[in-house]
């Protein structure tokens, strides 16, 4: 009954909707705006569903990358969006294509991409598209909605300037207008703390902090402790992403060469800078990688087939393998049981 | 890659959308059912917003017991329902008149209740009420929500039995067809773990799991185990109940005797046999509890205004005093200054 009180953060008792001051604060600090325009959230994808909550109207018309995360999918169709794949190559959504499909009409509310290391195709949106997709943006009146968990994965080359700074930059009064950017500690801490972020323009800001109260109230208070402690303390974070950079580095060379060394060019597969994922396509045959998937499982092995991240033509040979959890020597013998389960079919 | 792996449940993990294995097992023990009846919410409120997310569309009536827990309000508007607020009494929601709305032609959808020691009122809903709902609910096919978090709070007599089992016991088939149950750790273990459950129809709890994976993937892996392991010491959690409901009792007594001693008979206010609230009434004078809430902030002491609670008429000379989280001797300084800030305006 007595207001105020001790403003310490009390990790086991209710906290604000927006996200724990403290947590909001180190959030900031790491993507150099202030902690007030940082909203947290019970990982992205409760980001990606509040977003869509608080923009999307049944039949509104969301255009992704494809292929792309079924999260993201399930999260617009939960809102009877009308989802609209256009392809992506390895520098993401191909911008004219989409182009093109807005002058021929396509007026989507939102366009939906992973802007780095994308989830399954490993691909990063170029600055030029950037740059493209925030002219369309404007232009057709759409919101980006800008997924990005893996960025602070990359081992090599630079990452590409921010789809929110180059709205921001790009306006006249230097506000960004059009971009919502969502974080997660998920892949670089933990997924099983439940902890992402969220940027956005003011107004869609305050209706998605409404929305979360009427949803989950706020996000776990231990779980948003236990990011700001390890978020906060810069050296140890520096040191954590240096190893975990350069263990998915030696992984992900471990994946790519059994890979190519079981399958040849029977598949083709881009080398990644950073990320978690291969996403390799069978090139030739007309092998179909939900009957692989059937018989690796039976070898004990599995990966996501292409077929789950949309149902586009081509996409029934192409799979998903991620090198984020398994030790290279594992790694190894993982690829030796998926040729052999391929070679049936191959 | 390795499908399968150690069974253990991972606190940092990624787990199933349902639910840890562990805790379910856990929850189904204390619930009388089995695990996989029960469904692990990211805390109660989230399972009020699955559950409205599954059943409303934009228009359809809920009926909320007056004055009712705003959060579930929020979550039903969020859905663009249409709330029908029929007023409760210290047996919980009046079933004669949810009768006579039905009668008259009012069709809902859901009919919400807070089953025992309900927010903001106190009340528990009646074995007779209990069960004129259920078959209210089978005759004009409606779901009954039943949001029951301080039920375990309960330091005199014995809780009815509940609607999940009034709604099994009276099916043909010995199911329960009717009524979506909600539990949380919030009040009983802590607010800031955001973990609570569902139980429901298993059409209905099937489409809640599908839509929770959208929303956000899982509740927090490391929230579910320290509740799994809380919740399922079972001599430990008996001990720690006992003191809860001790402690309450005793703060609920003091704040009683402080309020009717401060106050007398210009108020009402009924005693509870648990819960965390005390639901006072001014009875004579006019009394705006929103301008006595600003009076008393700056005299340091927060409350409720039964404004908070829905707008319905007399709703204004009330207000709700928490006695959750004060001592003793706090909560008689805080009446003391409630007192004050009221005698101006008494």
């Amino acid at each position: 009954m007595f207001a105020g009180g001790s403003a310490a953060l009390n990790a086991l008792q209710y906290g604000a909707t927006e996200g724990a001051a403290e947590l909001r604060d180190v959030l900031g600090e790491r993507l150099g705006v202030s902690g007030g325009e940082v909203v947290v959230t019970t990982g992205s994808q409760q980001g990606i569903d509040l977003v869509s909550r608080c923009l999307l109207e049944a039949g509104d018309v969301v255009v992704v990358e494809s292929p792309t995360y079924l999260g993201s999918l399930q999260a617009f169709r939960a809102q009877g969006a009308r989802v609209e794949a256009i392809e992506g190559d390895r520098w993401g959504l191909d911008i004219g294509r989409l182009a093109d499909a807005l002058s021929a009409g396509l007026r989507p509310r939102l366009v939906s991409v992973v802007s780095e290391f994308a989830n399954p195709s490993g691909a990063t949106l170029s600055p030029e598209r950037r740059r493209a997709l925030v002219d369309l943006a404007r232009r057709y009146r759409f919101v980006i909605l800008d997924d990005n968990p893996y960025g602070e994965l990359r081992w090599s080359g630079t990452s590409p300037v921010g789809l929110e700074e180059i709205a921001a930059t790009s306006a006249d009064d230097g506000r960004n207008d059009c971009v919502v950017s969502l974080g997660s500690a998920s892949k670089i801490l933990a997924p099983g703390l439940r902890v992402g972020w969220l940027r956005a323009p003011e107004e869609i800001r305050r209706s998605v902090v409404t929305l979360k109260q009427a949803t989950d109230l706020q996000t776990s208070s231990l779980d948003q402790r236990l990011v700001a402690e390890l978020l906060g303390d810069a050296d140890w974070m520096d040191a954590h992403l240096a190893t975990a950079r350069e263990t998915y580095q030696r992984r992900c060379s471990v994946l790519l060469d059994a890979v190519l060394g079981g399958f040849g060019d029977a598949v083709d597969v881009d080398q990644p800078d950073g990320g978690m994922f291969l996403w390799v396509r069978f090139n030739r045959s007309k092998i179909d990688t939900m009957e692989l998937f059937r018989r690796s499982i039976e070898l004990g092995v599995a990966f996501v087939p292409g077929e789950a991240f949309g149902s586009r033509s081509g996409r029934s040979q192409a799979m998903r393998l991620c090198f984020g959890t398994l030790k290279s020597e594992e790694l190894r013998t993982a690829v030796r049981r998926l040729v052999r389960a391929a070679e049936p079919i191959l």
